[in-house]
Order: C-alpha cells, then sequence, then structure tokens
C-alpha cells in the first residue's frame, strides 16, 4: 500500500506546533513512532486524513476502536487550534505563534464497523469557540460510509502540562 | 523499565477470547504490535494495569489521550464480558465460550494530566447489564492520582464484525 500517511503537499497545524509540543504519539511531527495526524481547514471545514496499518484492528479486516479515538482526539485539538486561530486572525504561514489545546473530554460514538484497507476521513465543525475552549463534532468516515461520531471538548494547553525546564 | 505488561500470573479475560476475537491492537493476544492490556475482576470491580511505553507522549512527560482512551476502551469490553459471563454463572477457566463485546460509544473525560513513567491502574464498575448491553464507569490512576474517569457502552460483538471464513 503506497504510504499517503506522510504526504506534505499542504500545511497542516501539526507543522506549526512550537517544538516543545510537537511529540505526541497521535500527531507529534517529532514523534518517531507516533501516527503522525495531520489537520487542515477544509472550507469551513477541518480534515484529517489516515490510513490505518494492518495491526490496527479490533478484528480482522475491522479497525479498531482506540486508534479511531485517538484519531479524532488529535484531529479535535488540531482543529480547536486552527480555530483559535482564525479567530485571531491568522492562517497556517502567518508569524503568530499557533495556540496548542488539548483535551478535556472525548465521546465517540460508532456507528457501524469501519473497515480496514481504506483512507478514512474525519470531517470537523468548530460548534462553540471562547477565548480558550473549543467544542468540535466529528464524522468519521471511509469511503462514503460514516462509521463514528465525535465530540471533544478542547481547551488550550495548561500551564501544568509544559514540559520541565 | 522492567516489563510489567507481559506478566502471567493471573488469568485476564483477554486470555479466553476465541482467536478469531483474539487480535485488537488494544488487547488481542495474537496482535504482535499491540499493547496487550489484560483485565480481571477485583472483588467487585474489575481491573487493568498498563505501564504506558516512553513514545506513549502527549508532550513529554505525559501520557498521551489516544492512548487512555484505548485503554479504557479495551479494559471496559473485557469488564463487560466478565460481566455477561458471571451473570450466566461462569468464572474464567470455566469450559464455557467467553463473550466478546465491541464498543458502542466511549465517553472520556480527563481530569488531570496523566505522567509517564508510573503503573497505570483501571478500575471498572459495572453500572448497567442486559443480555447485550453493559455500560462500564472506570477510573484511571497513576498512583493515587485520579485522572481520567470514563463511561463505556459495550455490546456483544455483531455478526456483522466476524471474520470472512
Amino acid at each position: 500500500m503506497e504510504d499517503t500517511n506522510n504526504q506534505k503537499s499542504f500545511f497542516a497545524v501539526q507543522d506549526f506546533y512550537p517544538d516543545d509540543f510537537a511529540w505526541c504519539y497521535g500527531c507529534g511531527r517529532l514523534n518517531d513512532h507516533g501516527h503522525h495526524f495531520r489537520t487542515r481547514w477544509n472550507n469551513e471545514e477541518t480534515l484529517t486524513e489516515y490510513i490505518p496499518l494492518p495491526q490496527h484492528i479490533a478484528v480482522p479486516g475491522f479497525v479498531y476502536g482506540g486508534l479511531l479515538a485517538s484519531l479524532v482526539d488529535c484531529h479535535s485539538t488540531g482543529s480547536a487550534a486552527l480555530a483559535l486561530y482564525r479567530q485571531d486572525g491568522h492562517e497556517l504561514g502567518d508569524a503568530a505563534p499557533v495556540p496548542r489545546c488539548v483535551t478535556a473530554s472525548l465521546k465517540i460514538d460508532f456507528v457501524k464497523p469501519t473497515p480496514l484497507g481504506q483512507r478514512l476521513t474525519v470531517r470537523g465543525r468548530i460548534v462553540e469557540i471562547g477565548r480558550r475552549k473549543v467544542i468540535v463534532h466529528s464524522d468519521v468516515y471511509a469511503g462514503d460510509t460514516l462509521c463514528a461520531k465525535s465530540e471533544v471538548v478542547a481547551v488550550l494547553a495548561p500551564t501544568t502540562m509544559r514540559p520541565p525546564i
């Protein structure tokens, strides 16, 4: 299978996280072992695409829920960062630092078993945005099939999560 | 760090899943790449313990949310299987086949950042049980610190998830 998970043909918010916040197993560009999820605007929605690896199964032929939870988690914190950045008048590529959000709560409903071997598409909508809290609703598709729906409450990273100097 | 994630000093429900249902990346004993979460009774609670790997980080020093979601996911489906099995009068080691549940929905609240480098303990309570649906509430601790709380609705695996013959 062609590795299309590492295409760099577009800017993703994770490309701009400060180095100290770019180590996430899900979406950190500096984590050599992780998934490298990448999230961007697609008109008024946010978009993350990923092709699960053969081992990411629940039972043979179907993707395991933990991978989907991880995917919507990083997609949603990325969406929240994009939304806060745009709220401040910025777009990716501007000089201003991109904010980094973490997840306060995550809910995912598994609508249908998610088939392995297809590109998954996560489409996010910003349903509420404040100064430091964003609520993101997302749908996970395999092809045209809706497989999961999520609601994530993301907040700006607290200072207690900053790595020790 | 001593690898205490693969200790086999107790029976876990995942040891008894039918082979066709033992491939989960989170908890399948036959998945060479996965986490191998293992869940058992501890009096009236269910218990899963796991020490995250160094790469399972959100930011340096703290565990990423996707790992915690995966952990409570498999812990909860395992707890549901244990509860359904006990409801039918069985305990692990009996000859009767152990049921296999999947997740219908998962909600996780991240209460505090979860420090890396400690054993995580997930303690589950069965709050509702029917013939094929179980609701499990769980708490994730790092030492004595409550780091996350979850509610999972687990259901018996549908026939559409059975692997092709």
